[in-house]
């Protein structure tokens, strides 16, 4: 093995071989197809529905489609794959168990709300860096239309939507993690080489159309950790990006940070702000769900990375613990943030 | 480190210095506490309420006093706690959130069903025995009132319940684990010496009262890997111990392995057959849930592995994937299991 793993600081751990990203893949829905980030997914499907009847077969079949795309593309089979890291945003994980079914690969269910590619992404780097596996795949996946009818309503009532809503992202964003060794070298697209994992942050926030002010405070929490726990100042980052606070919990965390002498403003990108024209697109706050992040992870942030263009990111997808049930029985609303180090490979 | 792990045969792990059980504790409810194994568990609440207004804020509370319970049994604080690994039956995960919010430590959130027990034993081994944390706790939770709401009616409803049906455990199992190291071994109770993780397995049945025909076949497939992979034979173990399969899923399981020369009939148990007087408490096939796994184990099971009645088990908390959204759109029921290695230490 040669350079030991070690946990680092209160949160953090750093991997002595650094998993690499060997591929990855990320399909979208028709809303995605049309925002500014249209051409950086491998696909944007025509039909919201991928051919299904119900829009929760739709979020299987998106997940499946996206795995399979992503075997084709790193040339693996099922067989090559260990373990699967995977979840969603419905209860039980019903897009998951349906979506990754056919697959027959060991699989660990995860719910981390919209942070859950955070999360898979943690398992799955600590899984690899731990030599437990050659190659996982790790996944997250939200539709537009699932999500609302779990958490709000559904798309017939045609409900109004206040300006601090977000639009849940039809999309899935999948990597093929694998040992930090040479002969994965030369394919890697990037490698991870730390994680911090988030506490569930609760600052009483009760506003489920508010979903930016009920996750920044743990994005806060997670990446003065990962600074502190590093020993890194904002500047190590080409770019700081969170999961999906949108505008409103864009400027929040900015403010929280800010009161503690930390200024990411200059760095600071967020997934649901960029994957939708708010303007254009009636989005209002901008994009969320585990799909955002992971489907712009899967495409516009790890383009970037495999082009040399960004060296060192940290990947924050923020999710909200919102449940219809405890919502409507006037409990608040938690956050969980977990950060990723990711970074470039074969620089020349 | 000195030992490696080793990923072992198609899906199992052999830790290389096996993580121990450093502690663990069980809290469950009343008609758990008229039951066979009442007085196994560390307590049992007089109020299925447990002090709360709402059966979700009951599994919460449930779960904040189970983890309250352990670290005082163990003589650790929360901030000695690296990492904790749970989940619950809830949507979203509602009673893991807001259960565990006030330990402030790092939380990994999972759904295996009632196979959630075997996934967070399973991760937060893997996370000790890879160098990236001292201690961690592994949890899982289920109560009989917020499950029979989200999944089939609520309690005012009064409906009838076929003898296939199960009654999920209003209970809570809890583990601290730690590193194999001489330090911890004089207080370790148990230790977790491999782990052989579960596919998503469906046979089509579509029938929610019947849960042990769902899980079954995923008992069996995982069991049988168990074997092959560690070159076992079923005598290896004292017991191998399912989730919550029932008496018709018991029978099953036990058909489904004779089929490949496997016979297990005479040291098979199951925890929700163990925990219910069937016929005196009218509790049909047996207890089910997330709870009934974990709370038999950190009972009964890690009571006779703690006193040398048992020297080896396998565990293997069976989960069905139900969610009332997908089986009112038809879908089946498919089912997962993990199994988990644990053996018992400081024999004399």
């Amino acid at each position: 093995m040669g350079v030991k793993n070690k946990p680092l600081g209160e949160q953090s751990i750093q991997f002595g071989r650094a998993p690499y990203i060997l591929e990855y893949a990320s399909v979208c829905g028709t809303k995605e197809s049309e925002g500014p980030l249209k051409d950086e997914f491998d696909e944007c499907s025509a039909d919201d529905l991928f051919g299904c009847d119900t829009w929760e077969k739709a979020e299987s079949a998106l997940q499946e489609k996206t795995v399979r795309l992503l075997l084709r593309k790193s040339g693996f089979l099922s067989s090559d794959i260990r373990y699967m890291f995977a979840g969603d945003l419905l209860g039980q994980l019903i897009a998951s168990t349906f979506g990754l079914l056919n697959f027959e690969i060991p699989f660990f269910g995860l719910y981390g709300a919209c942070s859950t590619m955070g999360e898979s992404l943690s398992l799955g780097a600590m899984t690899i860096a731990g030599g437990y596996a050659d190659k996982v795949i790790s996944l997250a996946s939200s539709h537009f239309a699932s999500a609302e009818k779990t958490f709000r309503f559904p798309l017939e009532y045609g409900n109004q939507r206040p300006y601090s809503a977000t639009w849940t992202v039809t999309g899935c964003g999948a990597v093929v993690l694998g040992e930090g060794n040479e002969n994965n070298e030369k394919n890697a697209k990037a490698k991870i080489t730390g994680i911090t994992t988030g506490k569930i942050v609760d600052f009483g926030v009760k506003d489920s159309m508010n979903m930016g002010a009920c996750m920044a405070p743990a994005a806060a929490d997670v990446i003065q950790k990962n600074l502190s726990d590093f020993g890194y100042s904002v500047n190590e980052y080409d770019k700081i990006i969170t999961g999906d606070l949108g505008y409103i919990g864009q400027k929040i965390l900015i403010d929280l940070l800010n009161a503690v002498d930390i200024d990411i403003s200059k760095n600071h990108m967020d997934c649901g702000i960029e994957i939708f024209d708010s303007e254009k697109q009636d989005t209002h706050a901008g994009g969320s769900g585990c799909g955002c992040s992971a489907s712009v992870l899967c495409g516009h942030i790890l383009n970037k990375i495999k082009n040399h263009e960004w060296k060192k990111v940290l990947f924050v997808p923020t999710g909200a613990m919102l449940s219809p049930v405890s919502f409507n029985e006037g409990q608040s609303v938690p956050g969980i943030a977990h950060a990723v180090v990711i970074e470039g490979v074969n620089e020349r």
